[in-house]
């Protein structure tokens, strides 16, 4: 309610799309006859409003029926009000208040209204505020007034914690916040095609009484108990550095930033020097686990302050996973970008793993069915090769859509998203061999090439693949790529941790990466022990013992999928490391040669010290 | 000469190491008792000077007959100077001008000479200044009176061109210039470590006669025609951009710098923006052929405005390798980091056919002799797979040191430079295909492993390597690779044309290619009329029948090779790309039901159309 030009219909409009339910503008259902006197510039009196406010009242009456709705009204006196409301007291009055002088220069500017704005006196005259209601400041910000309607009570200084981002991941992480007895403030932008996200979200959950939503910035950053702790969930990349623009001058010293998604560590650590300045906490925390992780426990990986990290211990601990042991899988792991790099490598070596399996998929085509080989995985998932990831392969293998195989019907185009793209750029600028993840990126990229595909594939023959390859040897070989795998990813880490200053303990990254997270699997809990004697697992016995007798196994996978013409990138990825890892000359000194011919760049030599370079006139 | 204090010992002691002579100060030939009263304060008469005189004449004498030598020595009158030449017209005078105030204040600041302030005043009344000689104002830096003394005439506005940097490249660039006619000055900067650089240079080039040094920047600059054209040739990343800054303030609207070193194509970009600003034009031009592509003609892949590129097109024209047809090896490619992001591309394919021909040495060792292999790879030097690199393969095979093969001395530790590393990744942040590049980098850093892999071997016997395999079968092989690091190399070019709008005409990047540069070859040459038909090689019958027949021999290799426990890597990359290019559906549609099943990422459908997304309740 409120006179004409308050906004009762662009926020009656707003409301109704924020909360899903019909919008009525009570001019609608005006006689012909009122219409035309209103336009002509006369005032309605009473009696020509009397048939009018019966009609809205039946209407109320069965839009209340049929779940409620949200109808534009001025509503001017008391008396029509008590009309309206006759048989009804379900009615949530919201009274737009605002100046004589600031409505009227909005009338002026409205062209498309049948209102006449010189009537606008005399609806100030008659106005009879209401001592009920919810009532708001027509100069408001739209977000401000949704939001105060939204919010039966003010929580301010309340909220242990805020989740920016309502997406799969921050209502995951919100959720689990919640239930875990933190007061929780969520928030979303307020933007076209995000407007219901977070009415949607919390009628989703009526029942948690410890969340509450927010689509105003400053509504939000007011209900949170200082240090505020703000875990993002949006999109890596532009949107962070807008977010962080708007949102740092409402913050105080000690307030704690959280990023949680997969943002670049470079960008990691040149927010957290930028947040530094203002004495605010940046932290950049991988999450682990996908939608339910973030709702039931995570793999979280924490990068930033000593101090920060404090702060957060209890959500911490809560939030995530379990291992084993009981104890959760969170760990800090050093300043600035330390958590999305361990995380941007978790993705890494994810890609790997994901990439083998289709390789051993491809191979299994050509001899059992889906349901054969989910029964073999399964059988496999119960024994030292167990993991998350093989264990979905089985549940996706037997998923059918009708009496057919769903997978059957998805394209062979695997995408990427950042992090499996930074991991393989990273080994490279590095210096660490990580071909396994190139591997898998470049399969996906090759996959993605479908148009040149098909027109190869138009040209030859498709080969007849028929030849059965054992099972027990298979397993061997996927045993002995996956150790690999983890071999170059926990390289990768070391030699981030050594660059930078991290001081990483693999056994407790292993350990964190044992529950919640995507690469959890019985080789990731064998690793812990393995870490716990050296850093390096080329010193352990165990795993080079079995890379030595499983060595004949992959070469007979590599040999069975050349004659069957299947591309095993990731297995001869793995085989030709270990090949030249165990290689006492590699032919790299005809390389070092070369570039001594054709450019000077010089040579070191067996027989001298590494530390002398040498120079040969070759021409 | 000059008065205690003008600063004849620094002066001469930088000089001599300039010009590798030995330096003298005349103090040093002082008596006793003159060195005695001069600490008391006394200045020495022409009585004592006599023999201390007569002295230096008979060793300026000697030194003269020995090559030359520097003599600081103040030679106030022109009776002094008579006497110390009297046996000698070779003597070049350098005079250190500087008033009163400005050397009185100098020598205040010593305090680790036996030279009394005091005296100061009776040299300034002896001082009778020659009418001959070299005179310098010592207010001047360092560098400008070194670079006065070495410019015997100053050549201001008359050099065509000028070329920062004399290492190997920079040098080759101005000889190259030199000997096309121009006019050329050369610069490099005056600081430790570097000082005797550009007058080494010129002494090994006494009859290059349009060739100038200069060790002062704003001397260099001012020896150059407007709009002036000035090349770097300097180590690429941060040394590019503090001579930028030191340079900008001396140039004009027009002139041109190009930057001819392997700097990344972003930071020429940065660096075009940059300095557009300041209407200088900045040019990055790839230049391949090492030092004596540099010398003799290179090829050389310009990225800038079209602007520059006219102005440059004589210079560039004279400079470059010429193709078959005896057109210039240069290509305006397009705008900003074009020109360095082909050159990167060239040194991406590069390092992989490096590579390949490192792991056909692996394969051959175990089968024959280095001569034996130099005649293999001789022959085919003759025919399809003849190529620069394979001729410095077989040339390299039969150095010998004594009765040793170098090779066998040289350390298998291949090193890498940016261009490789950036190839790759730009590839990764492309979406483009590129396992021949990757793998020839990881096998670089593998080949780095030296401790790991050596902890590695001692547990492992070797392995008795001792098949032969068919030479015929080994070359189709390479064949083979070589054509899909050709395919990868060059579909890296078009992602990049259409990315950053270049326009790239790969057929013209081929032609320049096949003269000059590292990786020219038959195949090179080839590619020409391929790429005549079609930018895509994919749609070349002969390429791909090529292909198609020669898979079973790449298929042999690998057979053999994980026998043999030799790694391929670049091998196996290039057959696991064609098998997967020639596989009607890859098991992509496994990883992407993983995404979707964890993370919700959605996937396609083969039976809807590709802009639909879907995604399944898994679980």
């Amino acid at each position: 309610m409120g006179v004409s030009g308050s906004g009762k219909t662009f926020l009656g409009k707003q409301l109704a799309q924020v909360i899903s339910k019909p919008f009525y503008d009570a001019d609608d259902f005006h006689s012909e006859a009122s219409k035309i006197k209103m336009k002509s510039g006369h005032a309605l009196n009473d009696m020509d409003r009397l048939p009018w406010l019966h009609t809205l009242a039946d209407n109320i009456n069965k839009w209340s029926r049929n779940g409620g709705a949200i109808l534009a009204c001025s509503a001017l006196k008391e008396d029509y009000r008590k009309k309206l409301s006759k048989d009804n007291n379900h009615i949530t009055w919201i009274v737009l208040n605002g100046t004589f002088k600031i409505i009227q220069s909005r009338l002026k500017e409205r062209h498309d209204h049948f209102f006449n704005p010189e009537l606008l006196k005399s609806q100030f005259d008659i106005l009879e505020l209401p001592n009920y209601g919810i009532h708001l400041n027509i100069n408001h910000p739209i977000e401000v007034l949704i939001q105060s309607v939204l919010t039966k009570k003010t929580i301010d200084n309340q909220a242990s914690i805020g989740v920016i981002g309502m997406g799969v991941m921050g209502q995951g992480i919100a959720i689990n916040c919640c239930k875990n007895g933190f007061e929780t403030a969520v928030y979303n932008r307020f933007i076209k095609g995000e407007k219901t996200v977070v009415f949607n979200f919390l009628s989703k959950h009526p029942n948690i009484k410890n969340l509450h939503g927010f689509i105003d910035l400053l509504s939000f950053i007011r209900a949170l108990k200082r240090p505020r702790k703000i875990w993002l969930m949006i999109k890596s990349g532009e949107a962070i550095d807008t977010l962080l623009d708007e949102i740092l001058p409402l913050l105080d010293e000690n307030d704690v930033i959280i990023d949680g998604g997969n943002s670049h560590y470079k960008d990691t650590q040149r927010r957290e020097r930028a947040l530094k300045k203002h004495r605010v906490n940046y932290v950049g925390c991988g999450v682990s686990g996908g939608e339910i992780g973030a709702r039931e426990g995570a793999s979280l990986m924490f990068g930033g302050s000593k101090e920060a990290y404090n702060i957060l211990t209890p959500i911490l601990n809560a939030i995530s996973a379990k291992d084993n042991s009981g104890k959760p899988c969170q760990l800090f792991l050093g300043a600035d970008g330390a958590g999305h790099f361990v995380k941007m490598v978790h993705n890494g070596i994810e890609y790997a793993e994901m990439q083998l399996l289709a390789e051993l998929y491809a191979v299994l085509s050509n001899q059992m069915d889906y349901d054969e080989m989910a029964s073999v995985f399964e059988k496999w998932n119960q024994g030292s090769e167990g993991s998350y990831l093989l264990e979905i392969t089985s549940k996706i293998l037997k998923k059918k859509e009708g009496s057919e195989y769903l997978l059957d019907v998805i394209l062979d185009n695997a995408k990427t998203k950042g992090t499996g793209i930074w991991s393989t750029q990273s080994s490279l600028s590095l210096g660490v061999v990580n071909t396994m993840m190139s591997s898998a990126i470049f399969a996906r990229y090759i996959s993605g090439m479908k148009e040149q595909r098909e027109f190869l594939v138009k040209r030859k023959p498709p080969s007849e693949a028929t030849k059965f390859f054992d099972l027990n040897t298979l397993k061997d070989a996927y045993r002995f790529a996956r150790i690999i795998n983890h071999i170059q990813g926990f390289n990768l880490i070391q030699a981030a941790s050594q660059k930078y200053h991290w001081n990483f303990n693999p056994k407790e990254i292993a350990r964190i990466w044992t529950k919640g997270c995507i690469i959890r699997s019985n080789l990731m809990e064998e690793l812990i022990s393995y870490f716990a004697h050296d850093k390096s697992l080329f010193k352990n016995d165990t795993l080079m013992e079995t890379l030595t007798k499983t060595e004949p196994q992959i070469a007979a996978l590599l040999h069975h999928a050349i004659d069957q013409k299947v591309a095993l990138d990731s297995f001869s990825s793995a085989y030709n490391y270990w090949i030249s890892m165990c290689t006492k000359r590699l032919p790299a000194n005809l390389i070092q040669a070369q570039r001594d011919f054709f450019g000077a760049h010089t040579y070191q030599r067996i027989d001298k010290h590494v530390d002398t370079n040498f120079h040969t006139k070759w021409y």
